[in-house]
């Protein structure tokens, strides 16, 4: 979310003298022929139904569009992405390890003659099985080619450069982004709108906190010509001091006691296993893991094995980030389109980037390299963009000291290790950090983190005495002439569990109930009493939070029984809430509908992935999660899933300046009567001669 | 919370056979002369104006009290707690190291002839400067002595014997605790009154799981006379099978790969420091921590050094946690009092077992011990009963990456280091574990993490389908014949937050308000405005969070700012919120009164640390956080103390039995405005020559 993103970066250098630099640093360094990684990518074969597409297949599509529609041979049609068009989920359960892989299909978005078309190419038959022209309104994802062709239209207006030479802007120091999609109104239909803002890289490689306030301009995308320029007169640029972020770069002292270097050692090494790319294996788990351009990290078919049995345990089809929705709060011209889907505008693959060793990921991670596609049809690496590393944070699985029975003491205590599966995806300004998970309890805990730079306003304000009486609309001042704009963020969690299998999963909603007792019955006077609600709709799954009126929501199988006769299911523990409140008919939560509701459950449709839309940059919200579920299909001993969006409100302040300190908020997947009993119960604790010499 | 405690335990073995061993076990092997740490505690003197009473001191104090008092002397009145009654706070902050410390103090609560006694003891005059009896209603925590002496009391009933012998239990395998206190009504005042639960210990160390049901007795705990016998008739005792938790007692195959160990290692040692054995250094911060018999662990005095300036600022005069309420939800009879409240009937610190190394805390963890005090005055110790560690997690402190600006290619990140305190408190089937962590950032995080025995209730069913259509009242069916009741658990913590000194502190109100945009003056139709309210008054500072009334709650020192002109403050981030739904007069709901709002800010007052009153035991709930904060006492621009309620409904499953999988819960008091910018910008990242070799 947030700020501009690097596909959506859109350079204006007075010209294009660096473009062809930043175009190779993006696309050339990281080329299959430059790659030194593991994988000889450019003869990678599948081995799981569910594998991205490998380069030779992203070749072949290519091949099959050109051949199909000679605009994507000669350029005029431009992909905005392409992925695996994932084979039907029965198919995929049913598939064993040796078994051939289901037939290969890519789901193509592009954009021909300004329409968006979404194409279905099989790679067996060699044929595109589909190909739907603007089945609704919006566009795919934008292009890096999207955001350099687009780069070149602000210097054809007069006004424009006039303006910037007005506020003695050094046209060598100006960096502007197109970070704003359109769609607030008619005017802004029909056609692909951006929004521009430039920012003086002066002194500074932190350019966000040096933005050019005041100048706006609205371009139509395709036709490479201005809209609109708005022109509101010259606001101070903050200064660069202190700005800069990079370490050997800073010039003040630390005034901090030197705090030695800490690693988590595992003397006989990590103990999860990684077959064939994707496939993960450790302690009682299984899943599929992939990068993907959109969602950034898709974990698949997590299975976890029974405590009792060692049976291999369904728990989740597929989790992923469907959706990151950050509305700014400041409705003035300029500001008020900031309402970002980064998800569906610019895509978490794309804005990953490598993770750096020891810093990002500790020193025994893994790292797995995402392959995407540039609009041409080519494969392009995006190297270590995951990473995957098991933790020991200094945490206990589970204790008790009893010191009760004569001639017994109990001191019994077992370190707690987890398996976590990373992201951190750099979309413009802010830097998110997905995490997923998982521990030997059967828990998954998902995280996200933001850090990074925040999107600041220019105000001609230097202390919050020159505002007097007033506040700022906007939100508070960060630094000099910076406001930090308060905004949200909202990260829509697809779940599709399939507790023990697709079939009979029903949603639960455990409400704890407030009984009163009349006098004489006891001597207390309330209680809460557990009573469970089975969701038959989808909308009786339109759930707000209230913590007044608390729920447990499960998900579970009514079609199996523990030998308590409980139905086994996971619980989600919702955390980090924050409701968006902005009016249901402004424009970006129309889009951002999803957020209506911090839970939802809809009846599984392998079409229904993406909660803000397929079609997301400029639609009109009518392919939402919330128009999904308005529909209210039955959800009761179905195939379901479930939806979760994690909320921050963010007011900045002064310790955001220059780069924010890490937050976070987390929810978990949280088994409950799926286990006989307790998992972890056999797991050893440690001893001295169990760990390292270091 | 939850279950009996050591404290609390009463023990029956079909007479006194076992009880010097078990007296011993608890007051034999860790008393001082047995003692083997590294402090000669018969001789240490306080280094800090807030260190713990020593034993030397509590010697004395017991010598003064004998003088004072011969019933001190002779026995017949008991010491229930003795702890150092600090000097004011103004005292503290200006003492230096090197100055004398001021004079010491003790308060000490006893229990003599039926009636509370508290008392303030000078060391230096060797004077009780005070001496109450029973200024509220209520008692002093219980002791080992009250729980042991009233454990004779049962057996002096016929219908008691009889009942066991008709229900076939073997007295030998009879254990008896005393964990639920009284006051629910006036036939429960005036008097000392506990109720008593047995449990069987046949073919099971997890007497939790084995409790012999329908059979309550009510006690008067000063004239050791049963008061009430309920014989609901026999109920079946759930079995043993499955109970044991025990490395290698266990015979279940464990169906998990093996997971190498791991552990956190500093090639170069720990970066903390522990002067005169409570006062920490590390990195940034300076604070005093120290072993409490009530609280467990308090944290005083945390100040964090200016990233500008290198400034030593105060952030907290003293955090704790100040009770812990954990109300189950049954109403009947042997239930309906269940409704801990484990700091004050029972006291954090006896239950603190020693911590295991290598499980409970990292390798690389420094031990602090606690040193309390018997019924007769006696010094006696809690061996490593807090550990101080650092934490690496594999976690990101702050990170950007740069792709935008040509010949530049940013990849910064830093790994995130932390402080954690912990204590883990078996409050007899429960466990709590609490951490106070402290990042380099300013950041102060508290979690609260429960593991533990479930609090159960034997039932005839063995599974729900024997419950038909009904729903059993008390919670769900986890084992056999085992219901474990739901309940809730509230933590609630005194933070004498003291921004940049006592004064002039004020609680602000950060509100999130929705603003409605007419038509025409902005695309937008809605966004959020930020809009300050400094609470006047205790009442203004009585807060119930709502996610769809969203406020930031910031405690900031109104008498300095910024460069910029914001006042200095820290903000709390709650997490893991519950609230309490009972009615405000049920009894419990009463001294619980505490829970009624998550936050509430107070005017500072020394002897306002207990949020359920001094004398909670049994009390009326005169003396609660309630009855303070309803005085409505001016807050702005004071001396001022914010409370926070962390809470948990804990419905049961399957997965807790039979000893629960931790789970935990977390708040943050985050720096607002009180650094000039990010206080970690300038730490370094970390690079493989930093790193252990293993």
């Amino acid at each position: 979310m947030a700020g501009p993103s690097f596909p959506r970066l859109l350079l204006l250098f007075s010209g294009l003298l660096f473009l062809f630099t930043t175009y190779s640093s993006i696309y050339g360094p990281w080329s299959l022929s430059g790659s030194k990684t593991r994988f000889d990518y450019s003869s990678e074969k599948p081995h799981h139904p569910l594998d991205p597409l490998t380069a030779p297949e992203i070749e072949r599509v290519q091949a099959i569009l050109s051949g199909h529609d000679s605009a994507f041979g000669s350029g005029s049609a431009m992909i905005h992405s392409m992925a695996l068009d994932e084979p039907n989920k029965q198919r995929v359960v049913q598939w064993k390890k040796g078994d051939r892989i289901p037939p290969r299909k890519a789901e193509v978005l592009a954009m021909s003659n300004g329409e968006s078309r979404v194409l279905t190419v099989d790679l067996n038959s060699g044929r595109v099985v589909s190909d739907l022209t603007s089945p609704t309104s919006g566009y795919p994802m934008l292009t890096m080619d999207d955001t350099i062709a687009v780069s070149q239209v602000p210097f054809k207006s007069v006004e424009f450069n006039r303006s910037i030479e007005a506020r003695g802007i050094p046209f060598s120091s100006l960096v502007c982004l197109t970070p704003f999609a359109g769609w607030f109104g008619p005017d802004e239909e029909g056609r692909r709108v951006i929004k521009i803002q430039c920012y003086s890289k002066q002194d500074t490689v932190n350019i966000y906190m040096r933005p050019i306030e005041g100048l706006y301009l609205t371009v139509d995308m395709d036709k490479l010509e201005i809209i609109k320029i708005i022109d509101k007169g010259p606001v101070p640029v903050p200064s660069s001091i202190g700005t800069e972020y990079r370490y050997g770069f800073l010039d003040k002292p630390v005034h901090m006691d030197r705090v030695n270097p800490m690693s988590m050692e595992q003397p006989d090494g990590v103990s999860f296993r990684v077959e064939d790319g994707y496939s993960v294996e450790w302690a009682n788990w299984v899943f599929h893991i992939k990068p993907d351009l959109r969602a950034g990290m898709i974990i698949s078919q997590a299975t976890v094995r029974d405590s009792e049995t060692g049976e291999a345990r369904s728990v989740m089809y597929k989790g992923f980030a469907s959706e990151l929705y950050v509305p700014y709060m400041d409705p003035e011209e300029g500001w008020y389109s900031r309402a970002y889907m980064d998800a569906g505008e610019f895509g978490l693959g794309p804005s990953s980037m490598p993770l750096v060793p020891l810093n990002d990921c500790p020193r025994n991670a893994y790292y797995i390299d995402g392959l995407f596609v540039s609009p041409q049809g080519n494969p392009v690496l995006q190297p270590k963009m995951i990473c995957l590393f098991e933790r020991y944070a200094g945490e206990i699985s589970w204790r008790h000291s009893e010191i009760l029975l004569p001639g017994v003491d109990i001191r019994e205590s077992r370190p707690k290790v987890t398996l976590v599966a990373r992201m951190a995806s750099s979309v413009g300004n802010y830097d998110y950090i997905f995490d997923w998970e998982f521990q030997m309890d059967g828990l998954i805990r998902v995280t996200v983190a933001a850090s990074g730079m925040l999107m600041v306003k220019g105000t001609a304000y230097e202390n919050v005495h020159d505002l007097g009486e007033k506040e700022d609309d906007s939100g508070p001042l960060i630094s000099e002439n910076t406001i930090g704009v308060v905004h949200d963020h909202f990260i829509s969690f697809h779940l599709d569990m399939d507790i023990d299998g697709s079939e009979n999963n029903s949603f639960v909603k455990v409400h704890l109930e407030k009984q009163r007792l009349p006098p004489g019955k006891s001597r207390r006077k309330s209680y809460l009493k557990v009573k469970k609600y089975v969701a038959k709709t989808e909308k009786d799954a339109q759930i707000k939070l209230s913590m007044y009126d608390p729920y447990e929501f499960h998900l579970v199988n009514t079609n199996r029984q523990s030998r308590l006769g409980n139905p086994p299911g996971y619980k989600l523990v919702p955390g980090g809430n924050a409701a968006s409140l902005l009016d249901h008919d402004d424009p970006p939560q129309i889009r951002g509908a999803f957020t209506n509701n911090q839970i939802w459950v809809t009846r599984y449709n392998r079409s229904e992935q993406w909660a803000g839309g397929l079609l997301m940059y400029q639609s009109r919200g009518e392919d939402t999660l919330q128009v999904w579920s308005d529909r209210d299909r039955s959800i009761e001993n179905k195939d379901i899933v479930m939806w979760y969006t994690l909320g921050f409100h963010h007011v900045p302040c002064q310790e955001d300046f220059p780069v924010m300190p890490t937050i976070s908020a987390s929810f978990e997947l949280k088994p409950v009567n799926f286990f006989e009993s307790n998992p972890v119960l056999g797991i050893a604790p440690y001893f001295e001669k169990d760990l390292p010499v270091c």
